[in-house]
């Protein structure tokens, strides 16, 4: 998507670690006319999917799940949450995810009542990298016995190995930016 | 809000401790449809006021903040983050807020770059109970010398002091449902 790729090279941040700080607009900032024109380009590249609802995980995949959610008959949008509070009892489902940016395991679960068996779901998350976190939602997925549809993706770092994995594995992910590299001594991004 | 007191009523679950359980549409699942009518109402409710950006806190009330938005002119949705991690560097304004559902201090962050002195914002949130998270975005507001017009929130346990001590200091606090009460034996609610 030419838009969102010109945003990143306008207003991204390359940081050492392979880090791109797109804060500004994406996951601190949210530009609600991109999200809803990004809402519209998924839409586009998953037509004629049926879809009853959007998974996603929080914090930074929610704003676009929710705005998606537009352009997909406003289907209900679920979200992941990283760890157990008072208020989620019941039964679970769970999945451990590692994040590589805060360097911790976290417990991600969904409550069973959220996901139905023979749902069609579509997933959606701002990054894609290793697919850590990815991974963890179609483990739950797998528990839920949901259909995945399609995983929606803002931006995947095409060097790392989680978008070929995932197609290898046989899902439909669209990622409307794809990096082929980052250089954060010179902050230069090239794109697929 | 008819609409909310009616699907509280209906799918709110009380628990022991004061909690209401409304991930059922609100905090877990989330229920765009009714989302937009709640942005609708707070944009009735706040009609006149300039807004330049809408505030909220990760996670639950990223969902609601950004759904509101398409209400406000899509106005950009800035969340705080409830912890530091590598992405997020520089300058930051920062609260501590006590999370009473988890039992922890979070440190609420806010990069300055993302609100500029002299902005006009509204904060939205799920819950206004104690009013703990709220104070810590005001502590942030007043650090990055925006005006405050409103407050908007989904859900307020009126019996709590929350509220009230924000509306005494002056701000323009809007609840779509007020609690009057909760039994967590009975599983009754009161609305004001």
């Amino acid at each position: 998507m030419q838009e969102l790729i010109d945003k990143i090279k306008r207003d991204g941040v390359v940081r050492p670690g392979d880090v791109l700080k797109v804060d500004g607009f994406l996951n601190h900032e949210c530009d609600i006319d991109l999200f809803d024109r990004m809402g519209a380009e998924w839409a586009r590249l998953f037509e004629g999917r049926p879809v009853d609802k959007i998974l996603t995980i929080e914090a930074s995949g929610i704003a676009l799940a929710c705005i998606a959610s537009l352009h997909f008959g406003r289907v209900p949008v679920v979200f992941a949450r990283k760890s157990q509070g008072k208020n989620l009892d019941g039964d679970l489902y769970h999945a451990v995810v590692h994040s590589y940016t805060h360097d911790v395991d976290n417990n991600v679960i969904v409550e069973r009542r959220m996901l139905s068996k023979g749902e069609n779901v579509l997933i959606f998350d701002d990054f894609l990298a290793k697919g850590a976190a990815i991974r963890g939602l179609l483990e739950i997925c797998r528990q839920a016995e949901v259909n995945v549809q399609g995983i929606g993706i803002a931006i995947e770092k095409g060097f790392q190995s989680g978008g070929h994995d995932l197609r290898a594995m046989g899902y439909d992910v669209k990622s409307l930016a794809i990096l082929k590299s980052m250089d954060g001594e010179t902050g230069t991004i090239e794109f697929e």
